[in-house]
């Protein structure tokens, strides 16, 4: 039987995450940005593990999380990122093929060990996270699989991945694949914190390389330093193709030139764990992208896939989006 | 201020589980007897590991769910067991020092890995589990600690240990201690298949060492080979002062001499994960116990913790037991 094609291949750090639930009084004593991704270093992982109480180990990692999304829907999907030959990083290995996803990269045999995000859930469900890249900042530009860039119809690159300095002449590389291919490229800003460290290049590589743009509003408003959401909206449907806007339980908009499309969240019975809301709102949006539906119809299915994961602990689904998504009416 | 004594402590094989999710025909094609625990060796958990799907890692270790359950209640609780210097080892050291349990051994700095339990979680909520023992097999009497076995009130010792044949040594020998100075042993025999592997050793070291047994009832069917539970009954409270017997949704039975009590189970919402009833329903037990609560009350705080433990994935409480303890008018 032939292959599918890859509809979309994901490029990202390559993160198992430690859960582990504190409360608000711990986010402030240890001076935590609630919400927000931080960058630490082994010894600050060390002395922050120590502090929290029993925790829980699940495959993590933005893009990562994505690729898993839309393989559960029915696509197929594949992710390049750097783990090493450890223990944490066989785990996150078996994590993502178990969940059907193309992952043929090699581990590193020396260097740090695998990534593991510290993910800080306070009682209203939202994550504070706090990052040690280890192995992922061992990813370099021979760890893009030509062949597979030009094959899939979409290359999907988290923010995130411009913080090791050789990843993002990886993630360069990838996106210019990609874009002599004929393919779509796709980038999320992944983190405000993240778009204040990289802002100029982001700038830059956005209106240069990016086809697909997905941001939060607080993302958005650094990339163009203003907290109007409508002048960065102004702003960005300038310089991308599509602008995809979440807004947490607001829904999202959806900007391709002089088209708008508002879309409502889903409902959802309890916030459980807002971990990976956005990594699966990007699945649902490009799976459906990639099979050429409607972008009002893309982004009920982002939202229907981000409903499913923040209802438990964990960023990756617990569930076949894709029986979700037929239950939902989605042919 | 001064220490607390240590109310019990607990020796077992220190294990991580990888908890994943599969349909009965997955048992049925791997030949998996459903809620038993099978020993398996290195080549057979790479080859299971690769046939499921996503996987959580949660610490686990059944002795070590007990002490963490006890904690939980608000005594004081100690663990002996072995790991490996490795990230999962630190991961289960964390978790258990974090749960408030007192665990002084010094990992392993070769051999075997750190002990994994993949265990196989079936649509009912029940639990399979497939055991790589690792690094558990290089526990021995010199990782006993003489002078904190003299201090708790009660050693609890899991019947598990005596597959690895080191770890049997420091089990007897803990046992002896304890009985030197006074203090009460108590012994889980874990899983019928284990009785089965040990029946005749079992059978002696609970009529000499032992003090409270707890066994489910196919454990004391398979310990005295009847299929009449009377009779076993019969056997058991001969043999030790205080059999504690687990009936599943039956509820269980403290027998103590000619003293009988036939207690409920706790009523729960729904079965998400068997695994760690009998551990927890343990830790209620022996707090009520080292309270000096009658046998009843000991019981119905054993299936208070087993109600909590049973209603989420992991065998760890999610919750404080204590303040769940007092909100079910426990004083």
């Amino acid at each position: 039987m032939a292959q599918m094609p890859i509809d979309v291949l994901t490029i990202g750090n390559a993160i198992v995450d430690v859960l582990a639930r504190v409360d608000e009084a711990f986010l402030e004593k240890n001076k935590l940005v609630k919400a927000s991704m931080r960058l630490i270093e082994e010894p600050e992982a060390h002395r922050l593990y120590e502090l929290v109480g029993p925790s829980v180990i699940i495959s993590g990692g933005s893009a990562a999380n994505t690729a898993a999304g839309i393989s559960s829907l029915g696509g197929r999907a594949a992710f390049m990122g750097k783990v090493r030959d450890d223990q944490l990083g066989e785990f996150f290995t078996h994590d993502i093929r178990a969940a059907g996803v193309i992952f043929e990269g090699q581990p590193a045999t020396s260097g740090p060990a695998t990534a593991r995000s510290f993910i800080l859930i306070t009682p209203d469900g939202e994550r504070t996270m706090n990052t040690y890249l280890g192995a992922c900042t061992t990813l370099s530009p021979k760890d893009i699989d030509k062949v597979m860039v030009e094959e899939a119809a979409v290359t999907y690159l988290e923010g995130y991945l411009w913080d090791p300095p050789a990843a993002k002449d990886a993630f360069v590389k990838a996106a210019q694949l990609a874009r002599k291919a004929g393919r779509k490229v796709a980038l999320t800003l992944s983190d405000s914190f993240c778009v204040d460290r990289h802002r100029s290049s982001f700038r830059e590589l956005i209106s240069r390389d990016i086809d697909i743009l997905f941001a939060n509003e607080r993302e958005l408003a650094s990339l163009y330093e203003t907290r109007f959401f409508d002048e960065a909206l102004q702003h960005v449907r300038n310089e991308v193709e599509l602008a995809v806007l979440t807004r947490s339980e607001a829904g999202s908009i959806v900007a391709c030139q002089d088209e708008f499309h508002i879309i409502e969240a889903k409902k959802i019975a309890k916030l459980v764990d807002a971990t990976g809301a956005g990594d699966l709102y990007a699945s649902g949006f490009l799976f459906g992208f990639t099979r050429g539906r409607p972008f009002a119809e893309c982004a009920r299915l982002g939202s229907l896939a981000a409903a499913e994961v923040i209802s438990h602990l964990g960023a990756r689904p617990q569930t076949s989006l894709k029986a979700l998504a037929e239950a939902a009416g989605f042919g």
